[in-house]
């Protein structure tokens, strides 16, 4: 069996828009800080009485939609730190409910951040392979709607909401390289979810410790997949903010390929990196770096290779 | 290399234990309801102002206790329904940050319940064993006296307060077998902790659920490892109550094999499994079924062998 890669990607963005621009005069955000350092124009916004499940549902129907029998799969499993209710049940086995899947599914959530995709990819492609599953799917779900303060000028012009579904499984259109992981919890108090419900951010700590672990981790995920920076067309980034992506971008000397494609949404958290590979990575990008970092904080960096005749 | 198993066991179950018996007079629970059925005399409890990042801080330094250098995991994972706090960041980040460890461990939380050691060894050791990692630890830390309402007589009066810290390692003084999953989303509004922050639990459901899929969960674990129950030596299962116990070990025909052990301090949620292995599992025993059960409702089932002259 060859090893489980990407096949497709089911995709859930809100076509309702928060624009930025009348948002950030009530903020006291410039217009300069707005285009250059955050970068998002709209933000994408469920409905309010839609939660995190209702996302990921959304993006598993979309994922149906390409021909996908969810009733085959084997696995799935849910990055979130945004669960439904209180989190119990995990949002996995609503879903699982909902799709009247078969008992014989395992299930999981996996609590991560902006890191989560790459995490989550790891973690369940791994799973999948001990325990010989073929068909498993990936569900990125963090609406941060739910959580951000919109009084807040540190946070509320920064996340969108959105999920994105992604199908695991032999029959890759990406295949899926070695991952380089790190965590630093010496900056967990940088983003917490305090006990009033609200996010609180130290945009500065996170940025400058970003700026100089993603970089080293990206170098290492190079390595570990015996590559260089010049046999790679892309080095797609969570997108963090433009600020971010372009600071890393400039970090690692290619600045050409970390393009930050998030001005019509946001910062989608887990869903940034599938969601930019369903929508944005073109056909010609052959290989790739994927980075995710945020949250905990914590990183991962992989390597996707685009399998001949296929696209995600 | 060898494939990942259990190395050793750190166990934090507070000396603090509640009585049952006057609490279940308060409650309108008979004596022979409370010992045939719950069959809980003492639950353990944390202090109030404890939370579940110290609880598994304590498992940790348990686990150092034992000779174990911490700081050369290079994988931490944490299975809790109850982190601290809200859940960003993640205990798992809170841990590494608190143990100082180094920025290349790859951490993350699991958001399971009492099938959540099983499920938690699986993915841990396949994570482990894709991206080549040696040395790993999987924390069980779940405190439901977080969320268990005093005053409700069908929550009240089963759980208790603990974590376990296992190593993973090629070392291992258990190896792991091949693993069956299972859920039942159908199932999931059987045990919800509700917006008021109190766990709603309908006994009876998960009851007749449990009773009727572990058997079968049992069975194809030992056909997926070549076994017969005539070869194992103990059934393990997930501390629920002596009623869960008796019922499925009723229900695989071996009553004999499947000891109530948690008598002394409730039902541990994810960390039953762990903690019955290090603290009562016989050195006789060489073979061994471990099941849990539970929040979602998920099950997982596994076959743990004794490696020679060690013991967990």
């Amino acid at each position: 069996m060859n090893p489980i890669g990407i096949g497709a990607i089911g995709v859930a963005l809100p076509a309702t828009r928060q624009a930025t621009a009348s948002e950030a005069a009530r903020l006291g955000i410039t217009p300069e800080r707005l285009a250059a350092r955050l970068g998002f124009v709209r933000l994408a916004r469920k409905a309010p009485a839609e939660d995190t499940s209702d996302l990921a549902l959304a993006a598993l129907r979309a994922l149906a939609a390409q021909g996908v029998d969810l009733r085959r799969i084997e696995c799935l499993a849910v990055v979130t730190q945004n669960p439904d209710g209180l989190g119990i049940p995990p949002v996995s086995t609503i879903l699982h409910g909902q799709l009247e899947l078969p008992q014989s599914v395992a299930t999981f959530d996996i609590a991560h951040g902006c890191a989560g995709f790459v995490y989550g990819l790891a973690i369940t492609r791994a799973f999948m392979m001990a325990e010989g599953f073929r068909t498993g799917v990936l569900v990125t779900a963090d609406p941060y709607s739910k959580i951000v303060d919109p009084d807040d000028p540190h946070t509320a012009l920064i996340f969108g909401d959105a999920a994105a579904a992604t199908l695991l499984t032999p029959e890759a259109t990406w295949s899926v390289g070695h991952t380089d992981f790190g965590s630093d919890g010496a900056s967990r108090e940088a983003l917490v979810l305090k006990s009033s419900g609200r996010l609180y951010m130290n945009g500065k700590r996170i940025a400058r410790l970003c700026g100089t672990v993603v970089p080293h981790s990206i170098a290492r995920a190079l390595a570990l997949n015996h590559l260089t920076l010049a046999e790679v067309d892309e080095v797609l980034l969570h997108q963090g903010s433009r600020y971010m992506v372009e600071t890393i971008g400039l970090g690692i000397g290619a600045p050409d390929k970390t393009p930050f494609y998030a001005a019509d949404y946001g910062n989608l958290v887990s869903s940034s990196i599938p969601v930019a590979l369903a929508l944005h990575v073109r056909e010609s990008v052959r290989t790739l770096v994927a980075s995710g970092f945020g949250v905990g904080l914590a990183w991962a960096t992989t390597v996707l290779r685009r399998e001949n005749g296929a696209d995600a």
